[in-house]
């Protein structure tokens, strides 16, 4: 259920000192091949941080060997020196990666880091960690990998899902979407399937654009947000596109799943669905804008079904919609009706975890999905004592 | 210093009963003139609440001779029902002036109501606060008028100018902007200048898309933000155009500090301002991306210093920059610069209620400001347990 389940990948976790917290801070994943044929999704925020800019230039040729990541410093706004430090440390997992019998060069190994921006990276410390790392490398290192990639994340995310002969596994950090809270999404999705680089950013990018694209927990986009898949080919088996795609989407909507439902503070999840809209681009328009109101996130954390605030979130957009036509359900009660008052309030159960909300455009036949959380205090205190 | 402090106006706020608090609820305001111009600027929300929809089409010939607003109910979302109430309430305003001596047609009756969205007004009640109110109007009763339109609002806003020999005042309620916090935005501008409908409707757009456009407490926008300017001409002076929007511009900016001063739970005021972009727009797109990170507010309200979850913000923005070119100052120390690490965040003082944030885009020599406040644990509570 981890980076390692599919065949081919070693990967570890250490701890380089990098956090004052003193946990696991990087983490190391190798493909052993004999493919090493990758892909990658990034921030697309215009302050990229330095691992962002040097992992787009790594996949450009859909290849990478290994991934390092680092928690404890995002290395980002760090200038012309923490692009430097980036290389420096692929350079380093690249010479200590050939020692160790791999033949790698700094172009195929892909950086990620995550924590404070702003601040430069302590690289003696890194450097060191990235030796321990590689020195503790194993078929079965995936979970100790997802450990030491946490920031505000209070549990480890793993997937993995094995079909037709291969299997597709992965790892998650943060608690956002690629518009994430400060805890950057790091991704890294591995496969043993037999693919090329063109389905594999294919694969990803149809993936991305299903599960993470429609996450959102703050609204907040990172400088640091990667998703990376790396196939090693090492089941033998080459599956069809489709389905192969359908198995990289499964892992990135069960990795997003676990994402929402470790946010930040997150007390209730927030399921909200846009239907019969004349575009898909409108219902996601819809729902995203919905997803983003703080009042409806703070209303749903009072387990208030207050469909007001979904109007009012709904009125800002362009989308196509008559108002005196929309209805609006929560947990099944059609709470409003032709854009006035419909079933009594009091019908709906709001105890539970899962929130969802319905939105009938009755523009069209187009519907799209947006997974966001409550708004909570303990959200507030955690991004409010964050970086003292 | 109220809507009464210009000649020509009386006023009055009464007690209908419409919430449950018991506090005041309904208000007016009365032009006896010998003017009736009038101008008004409402909300872009496409779910625009009955009131607006009817004051919309009372200003749209420049003439207004009263205003009658409540609290306790916003009268949005509630079909052609709730149209009917607010056409009900126009025409028995109109009835009970005239039978007072002020000769009214309800086309000439303006309506604002706030409150909870989704339920019908409670007619009786209302209705008979609307004689109590016109039974209670006196000169100086802006005070009273002001106050009976509070909702989550702590104190009254009210303002006034005296320039040239007439008089601009105001009276406002809400914790927010165009795109307000649940508790809409409600601001009656009066003056006694000479004026006809051509001037209300340039100065008052020219004011507030320099003030009430400029703050932004949630980025939520309400279904009822209206702004009206009622002129009498009561003191004969017909002011050069340019004077007179640079009153009615005072009085707005005035009023819209204290909303922002006042908005919910916030315990920092947030002045965000971005020089030297290539235009207006690019600056004012900016300002507005930036004071709307949940992540910033957050940490502003921390007192924390964090200018990379400012550069997060413009990152995500069009406007024209070269990231590695930007400089940010809060609270006059550069924090960052060049797009990375300036002078030592310790450097800042964070102690004072006003946050200023300057963002230098190297990019030309616009500018422009958004003033907003930091997220709080108690605005997650007023706004978790407002309708319940």
């Amino acid at each position: 259920m981890t980076v390692t389940s599919p065949a081919g990948f070693r990967a570890a976790g250490v701890t380089a000192g990098l956090k004052a917290s003193g946990r696991p801070d990087v983490a190391l994943v190798v493909n052993d091949g004999p493919l090493a044929v990758a892909a990658g999704v990034f921030t697309a925020n215009r302050f990229a941080a330095a691992p962002v800019l040097w992992s787009r230039q790594v996949v450009a040729d859909g290849e990478v060997r290994a991934v390092i990541l680092n928690s404890g410093g995002a290395n980002a706004c760090t200038g012309p020196e923490g692009f430097a430090d980036t290389h420096r440390t692929a350079e380093h997992v690249a010479a200590a990666l050939t020692a160790a019998g791999v033949e790698t060069g700094a172009g195929d190994v892909a950086v990620c880091s995550t924590g404070l921006i702003g601040e430069r990276l302590p690289m003696d410390r890194l450097l060191a960690g990235v030796d321990a790392v590689i020195a503790a490398l194993t078929p079965d290192g995936g979970a100790a990998a997802a450990v030491s990639i946490m920031t505000t994340d209070t549990v480890p995310k793993t997937a993995a899902v094995t079909t037709g002969g291969y299997t597709v596994g992965g790892m998650a950090k943060g608690a956002g979407m690629l518009a994430p809270a400060l805890a950057t999404m790091l991704v890294v999705v591995t496969t043993d399937a037999v693919i090329d680089a063109d389905l594999a950013e294919s694969a990803l990018r149809i993936a991305t654009s299903l599960t993470f694209d429609r996450i959102d927990s703050d609204g907040c986009m990172s400088t640091n947000d990667t998703v990376l898949l790396l196939a090693s080919g090492a089941s033998g088996v080459a599956p069809d596109p489709a389905s192969f795609t359908d198995a990289v989407t499964e892992v990135c909507a069960d990795l997003a799943r676990q994402l929402i439902g470790d946010a930040e503070g997150a007390s209730k999840d927030i399921d909200i669905t846009v239907v019969n809209a004349a575009t898909e681009a409108d219902a996601l328009e819809a729902a995203r804008a919905i997803s983003r109101s703080n009042l409806l996130k703070c209303a749903i954390h009072g387990e208030d079904p207050n469909w007001g605030r979904i109007l009012s979130a709904l009125g800002t957009t362009a989308a196509a919609f008559e108002p005196d036509r929309v209805d609006v359900a929560i947990n099944d009660v059609w709470v409003c009706k032709a854009g006035g008052v419909g079933e009594s309030r009091d019908l709906v159960d709001m105890t539970g975890r899962l929130a969802r909300i319905v939105v009938d455009l009755r523009a069209g036949s187009a519907s799209a999905s947006v997974l966001t959380n409550d708004l909570t205090a303990e959200y507030v205190h955690e991004n409010s004592a964050y970086s003292t």
